[in-house]
């Protein structure tokens, strides 16, 4: 525990309620339903206050969208990720062997149940300051690079800053003819569990399809 | 605006903000819509937090559909009409003579841009103090009423206590035979803008059904 008290550079006052937010309700009683039933809700709520403040042009739509892309279950799995959550996780015998521990859904409900708990024992202050450091990178690349850099380089920055290893690109096949031939790829990164495709009728233009489907999943681009 | 101040019992330190939150798009710019998006958000919070204290022992698919239940344009739209915002609204000469300002959507819509501003004017815990407040007795009878006493009762409990009109009902036909009549009946409250409906084979069992409809628009029984 000692070990992810640093990693959100927060000593709980309740050791309890952290054991709770990381319990699945495979594991037995006192799991993280009713926290991640809150924590959704506290998310939200700052999720969206950070948007309202940062973009004080932004229509009401665009601000759901937003909201809608940095929330999704996805993004919420990576941020999981990045925090290692899986590794503090509780579950059932039948979870363990599935490999519960890395599936999107566990880690995005063990991410509100988390965001919860450190509302519930630090307060709505400390409790937004992790989220906006969690988020603001998302919201950074959301805006400033969104036009200006090509979505490989965007993705490899971001991991890069994450301290996360680079993206693994892999040919899956090559089809056509010589003079017109179209290339699939598939782009892998840890933070997230399956990988991504992309096709073009160059390697480049594949890869670069494959990394954008990422950085949507990542909740930094809106895929479009 | 001193008369709604009063209502809410709080003067707002930025007036602009509470007359922006009164404000629908039909009227023009620096309308309510980016804070209605905000105090969606708010209210949801303050609401799952008012539930998960409230009810420790409720599941969260329990505290899901009481929280669906407690923000649904109907109940909004009650406490908005309850609060008199109706009056206060700036809108559009077309949507004001199509009589816009009693449309439940556009009342829900004001009050979730009331919270905002008073979110942002007043902090959280005044504006949770406010919601609290408002939603209060809805939590009291959707919990010690809910089984002990009958709909039409606990209708006109309800409403005697928020100081409103009790509730009209009217017979809107009666078919069948002598011994074997089927009543409709409407039941008309100040609090919701059109009439609800129910039938039964005594005008009495019609007019609990009619009360129970307004009860679950009110938000305070899931009509089941």
């Amino acid at each position: 525990m000692e070990t992810l008290y640093a990693r959100l550079s927060y000593q709980f006052r309740d050791a309890d309620l952290l054991r709770r937010a990381l319990r699945h309700c495979s594991a037995g009683k006192d799991n993280n339903e009713r926290l991640e039933f809150l924590g959704d809700a506290v998310l939200g709520m700052i999720v969206s206050q950070l948007l309202f403040h940062t973009f004080p042009d932004a229509s009401e739509g665009e601000l759901s969208r937003l909201r809608a892309r940095l929330v999704q279950q996805t993004t919420l799995a990576a941020l999981a990720r990045d925090l290692n959550l899986g590794q503090y996780l509780s579950l059932g015998p039948g979870e363990l062997k599935a490999g519960g521990a890395n599936r999107d859904s566990m880690l995005a409900d063990a991410f509100e149940a988390l965001v919860s708990a450190l509302y519930l024992d630090g307060g709505l202050d400390l409790c937004a300051a992790r989220v906006h450091q969690w988020f603001q990178p998302l919201l950074k690349l959301n805006k400033a690079q969104a036009t200006s850099k090509d979505p490989k380089t965007r993705l490899q920055e971001y991991l890069q800053a994450r301290k996360q290893p680079l993206p693994q690109y892999r040919i899956l096949d090559i089809a056509g003819q010589d003079h017109a031939q179209h290339f699939h790829v598939e782009c892998q990164v840890t933070l997230l569990r399956a990988p991504t495709n992309g096709s073009g009728n160059s390697r480049k233009e594949a890869e670069q399809q494959a990394a954008l489907q990422v950085l949507s999943q990542l909740g930094l681009d809106d895929g479009a």
